[in-house]
């Protein structure tokens, strides 16, 4: 068995005096003599202070960055500046080489693109340990938020015969011999041929799934893997990513808002107070790269600033209505600086809502009411006729992060809308029946998990906040 | 905004006296006067008085089976027998009524094969709404566990490129015209032209890519779904499952085996602790169905039992040179009551695996030093030069629930295994490399989610313990 103490624990409460056993990659060397030592555990380095009488100059040469080593020593208070502890080295293994010669990483800035490229190594990098630390304390804030207020956990299936939601392009799965499948007479592929008896895709939400589970548990959430194919190779879109769902019974699209407010300040607040000194490191990593940007290009506030300014302001609440007046009474629409047309009717673009978030309202915004005709068939029809109880929650810099709504308990009235929207109600007789057999008032949302992940680390790109990014021509790994 | 009270907490602490709003669905009728309401918030009812009086008898008639209600009334010490506090109902609303007379369900026992083709509202009924519960509570464990000790939860790919590990078969990925694929000149697919500009499948393990994550973050873990496009139409099989796999950066067999053995506990006594109304249910369940059965068929203890025994009892540890030894001295063996061949080199078929806990040490068993030929070419070789450090973990009932090992991390040895068993070196290149630059040795292992959740709440069947299960044939929802 190996044992061994791990240096954010080391660092805590430091059992100076005592012998101890670390293991992790070297991050640098402050001359011949110190080593600075990480093993993931967190941001934290240790130092090592490798005496060059106890080991040879051979041997050191041969430790350099990123190779992986044994130390035991005794941990002593430090005498140089910048870090409380350090080991004086009594013996020094080397796990694992690193020949820097053919090492895809060097000690030295490199681009976002070739870090990507080697993703193997790039979690070994300051940036890309503390961003896929927070994202796991983001994903475990979610569960413990939906825990600790009575919210079951529910897995909705990833491998969907549902073709009805059309959310958007699904990518098909299949064991079918590609090259010669079966046919129909039609000369059409014969599914019933196929692994599950009829034509499968990848989910693009798990939504529908998860009311059953709400109005039968109460409260309920997803949290998995969703897909698109769609060809859209930008920074904001992924072809697969994490989404959550929550579903709750008994509920109007008020508490769908109240919910969304509080959760995702939870999540931010769990970041702050747990992980501090990952995002005080990429904070300054964004203000680094903003040193020589002109004054308009910066963020207005730091990250662990514009952080703490969500936690604590109320976001702002508009209905769609609202939110179309106040852009066409802007001085940004009067002078034509957006590119896409204002009518009522029309669906917000990325340049509206930035305006909302960041021009208009300078904090996060919930616009509800959408036009119907613009929004998915379950979604609860006002009385008004013309709009539907929807939601969507805009953040700087991201835009949407958040979008839900009240779900059509009537049937009636979800039958229309199917009707009318070409929703085929075969293909969903499960999901009508909820509604003719003790149904009741209930809503949800859905918040993509990456988009959250990416404004609470400040990352540009949202490929660079999931550890193995797909998207058009892109696989690897 | 719709404000309500959850059965669960109003029984945790009952506010006698006060007036409270409370919403669910109708589970029975005790005479015409108590109503018992469930809100899926635990498998606690609430008992409602609902005085003839009050509310005239057409009313109350249409609240039948699993209809939704909205009872606002005074909480009151109840002077009945079977509950401590009740409900005296002052107003009434059906939020969904449900005309017993066309409703899938009926108040009566139906079988699970029956509710499974009614999933959509099989998580009302006592069983499945204790199930689901349950498999939250053990996905919930799961994730404190590895949180608690400073293990980063990483997001392994579903779509990949990797067709290395072969695992078993592997659903197909695309967005290609199915009828009219384009070619290669050679009559292939041209798979160059699909999504991915390559051949993608649905992932059977994110091992590989977990330990990307170690070899970085130290400990990492994996949670998400896996995928086997195997034709197994059987109870302990399903095409799509959920895993979980711990990864583990300086780490031998032995860390493993302990913290496989450590995690399992930790899962079963966290529902112990968390859910003992459930599983007490699901308890009561399994002694019910196995009343008209032989002794020698109905399980040896109970199912909260069985949960207390495996936390209280150490795993037995054998290698399988051993445990070989076991069977081939045993009487069944000698009596010839085994179906498959014994010697050494072949796999421990499941037979073989239930008498070794069964009957033989009548607790968990961890088997571990298998022979290399049977096994991954990623584990580990021991000196002998013939086994691996590869460990399972076998329970009674469920059989195989983890599967482990020590990783290769000799870039020679691994390289020679790859050639050995087929696996191509230039498609896992990235692989290799974590071996090549500053690699150590590091362990993990996989536990089959529906499995653990199969066996702690006594389920017979996997397709009933996970919402919506997919197998040959069977995608519905």
């Amino acid at each position: 068995m190996i044992v061994r103490q791990e240096i954010k624990h080391l660092l805590q409460q430091p059992p100076v005096g005592e012998l101890v056993t670390v293991m992790g990659w070297v991050r640098a060397w402050r001359g011949n003599r110190f080593m600075v030592l990480n093993d993931g555990s967190g941001p934290q380095t240790l130092q090592v202070v490798v005496d060059q009488d106890k080991f040879p100059e051979e041997t050191v040469r041969q430790i350099g960055f990123h190779a992986c080593v044994r130390v035991v020593g005794t941990l002593t208070a430090s005498q140089g500046s910048g870090q409380s502890v350090e080991v004086m080295a009594e013996q020094l293994e080397i796990l694992g080489a690193n020949d820097l010669s053919s090492y895809p990483l060097q000690p030295k800035k490199q681009t976002m693109e070739y870090l990507r490229e080697n993703a193997q190594f790039r979690m070994r990098t300051n940036t890309f340990s503390s961003v896929f630390r927070v994202r796991h304390g983001v994903a475990y804030a979610v569960n413990k938020y939906f825990h600790d207020r009575g919210y079951y956990y529910l897995h909705t299936p990833i491998i969907t015969g549902n073709d009805a939601e059309g959310a958007g392009e699904m990518f098909r799965v299949s064991t079918l011999d590609p090259i010669n499948p079966p046919r129909t007479e039609a000369g059409e592929i014969d599914y019933n041929q196929d692994f599950f008896g009829k034509a499968t895709n990848l989910t693009v939400s798990g939504q529908l799934q998860a009311e059953i589970g709400a109005l039968a548990l109460g409260k309920v959430y997803t949290f998995g893997p969703t897909f698109r194919a769609e060809n859209s190779n930008t920074s904001r879109h992924l072809a697969e990513f994490w989404m959550i769902e929550p579903e709750i019974a008994f509920a109007d699209i008020d508490n769908d808002m109240n919910l969304a407010e509080d959760f995702v300040k939870y999540l931010i607040n769990f970041c702050l107070e747990q992980y501090p000194d990952d995002l005080a490191y990429l904070d300054q990593r964004i203000q680094d790269s903003e040193k020589n940007m002109k004054t308009a290009d910066r963020r207005p506030m730091g990250l662990v600033d514009t952080l703490k300014f969500v936690v604590a302001n109320d976001f702002a609440r508009v209905t769609y209505t609202e939110a179309l007046d106040i852009l066409m009474r802007s001085k940004a629409y009067k002078k034509g600086k957006f590119e896409f047309p204002l009518s009522w009717g029309t669906d917000l673009q990325a340049e509206h809502e930035r305006y909302l978030v960041e021009k208009h309202f300078e904090r996060p915004v919930i616009v509800r009411d959408y036009p119907k005709d613009i929004k998915a068939f379950y979604m609860r029809q006002n009385d008004d006729g013309k709009t539907v109880a929807a939601m969507d929650v805009l953040f700087p810099y991201i835009g949407e992060v958040i979008g839900g709504s009240q779900r059509e308990e009537r049937e009636d009235k979800l039958r229309q809308r199917m009707q009318e929207m070409d929703v085929h109600a075969d293909e969903l007789a499960w999901y009508l029946q909820l509604r003719t057999f003790g149904g009741c008032p209930h809503a949800g949302f859905g918040l993509g998990f990456e988009r959250i992940v990416q404004f609470i680390t400040g990352m540009g790109n949202i490929r660079d906040v999931i550890p193995f990014p797909r998207a058009p021509r892109l696989a690897d790994f």
